[in-house]
């Protein structure tokens, strides 16, 4: 019996729906959502990365701009740029489009976003906060995940959750929610010995390894949620660009009780649930602010 | 056959000559170690914990001063004493003694401690850099345990790692440096179905629930390195108050490889690494900051 097919788009698309009517109801209030995103060179794919962006803001109705630096631009002067937009009144979310050149110490920048304008919950202290499970913003993708299993009614709370793959953007973000739902966590990776034996173990199985195809039928206690936030590109030996998930969605689904499928599931979710941070972030800074400056 | 009882206070002893030294070298450079404490709420046993802390700063060379805020205390009176600690430069360290009165929002006052003077690491600024894993300035109970594990040439990489206790102050950070050195790890707590299940999968069990004597010679696979975070006073059933761990020492000395003691273990290595993170919080005050202001 095949499991129960996640539809990440009718998630997404409910999720802009919200957000569209959130960002309206603020621009009748007289308060546009403005999203800017700081670009450092100028990689194609870059280029094409942030016109994207802006297409999804403009679906909801949030203003968009690019803030492009030169690829030899300084720390000082991508904080300087960061800076700007903190303090301007009209913008009321920063992205900073990665990865960021290797002279650059990443987080080190990531911690002077405005903590209130971090859309995409990266700054240090906003991951501090969700570690304490105080969150202001957290990380997209995690939230994403987080979501699913809402829509899905999955209550992680004692459940044996596998989460493998170790990353800062959605690996380690999505354990920390886990852990403050009572879940069994355990954090897989490259280094695991005899990974199926723990995975075999997981009434939730997370992937977010970033190898195509990884987690097969020996890898999933049948009836497991599966939740695939692989997003690789692969040639399919025939010349052709195809984009393929952590988990061998075919022979997976047979036995899982529900699934995601790659493409149309993780992936979209988290571009809405980056729309919606912008939202809640430009809301939220018309409150008192929890950590005062 | 019984296993190595890893000696906390010789670890702690090591540490503290390793401090002691650090401290003398920059009081000759003209540069005194020097930590303030802020206590809110004036509880009996607040103040012997601040007496004990100045003991412990004056024996390895470290001022000490003690900030008392009354009960009553506003978060805005809490966070300008940081304020003036923060720049004050005489102030090397910041310890704020924890808990606050119910009525404060405890990160959000963390938030505004210099994080290059926060020897505790609970800025959740620094928690996020050690998620990051670029950490400034990490928690000291986790600090120990790692430091432990180096002592005893412990190299967690690939080992499954189980930790038990959720807490913000242990079981979460100690996981997070786990996760790093490219263990497998498990995070368990109190809603963990079949506990054994778990702890009896690992190669290195630290145990952080609060719990006394929660684990068992039946929860332990032989040859486990076992690190037992937890301090607890309990009633000996005589009117005595004694100190045990959340682990049954006696019986899991027989089947661990190593294992530390309650008290003995743990406990003075946490003491210890906190003087030294004051110490290397001085030095680090001396040099270029990555965190700019």
């Amino acid at each position: 019996m095949s499991g129960v097919i996640i539809d990440g788009q009718a998630v997404a698309a409910s999720l802009r729906e919200q957000t569209r009517a959130v960002v309206a109801q603020m621009r009748s209030d007289g308060r546009d959502v403005h999203l800017s995103a700081v670009m450092v060179g100028d990689p194609a794919s870059g280029t094409i990365y942030a016109r994207s962006q802006e297409a999804r803001c403009r679906e909801v109705g949030i203003a968009y701009t690019l803030h492009a630096l030169p690829e030899a631009a300084t720390e000082d002067e991508i904080v300087a740029t960061i800076g700007r937009l903190n303090t301007d009144p009209r913008v009321t979310g920063i992205l900073l489009n990665l990865p960021l050149p290797p002279h650059i110490d990443t987080p080190a920048v990531h911690y002077h976003i405005d903590p209130y304008k971090d859309v995409e919950g990266v700054n240090p202290a906003n991951i501090g906060l969700l570690f304490y499970d105080a969150p202001i913003i957290a990380p997209c993708t995690a939230l994403a995940v987080m979501e699913i299993l809402r829509r899905i009614h999955c209550t992680p709370r004692g459940m044996n959750a596998v989460v493998v793959g170790l990353g800062a953007i959605a690996g380690r973000p999505i354990s920390l929610f886990l852990q403050h739902e009572l879940a069994t966590v355990t954090a897989c990776h490259k280094e695991t010995r005899n990974l199926a034996e723990h995975t075999r173990l997981a009434d939730l199985l997370i992937v977010a390894a970033g190898e195509p195809r990884l987690i097969g039928a020996e890898h999933v206690k049948p009836g497991a949620v599966v939740i695939d936030v692989g997003i690789n590109r692969i040639d399919d030996g025939r010349g052709n660009q195809t984009i393929v998930g952590d988990v061998r969605f075919e022979e997976v689904k047979e036995i899982a009780s529900a699934i995601t499928p790659v493409p149309g599931g993780v992936g979209p979710v988290t571009v809405a649930t980056l729309l919606r941070s912008a939202a809640d972030a430009a809301r939220n800074q018309l409150r008192p602010r929890r950590l005062t400056t």
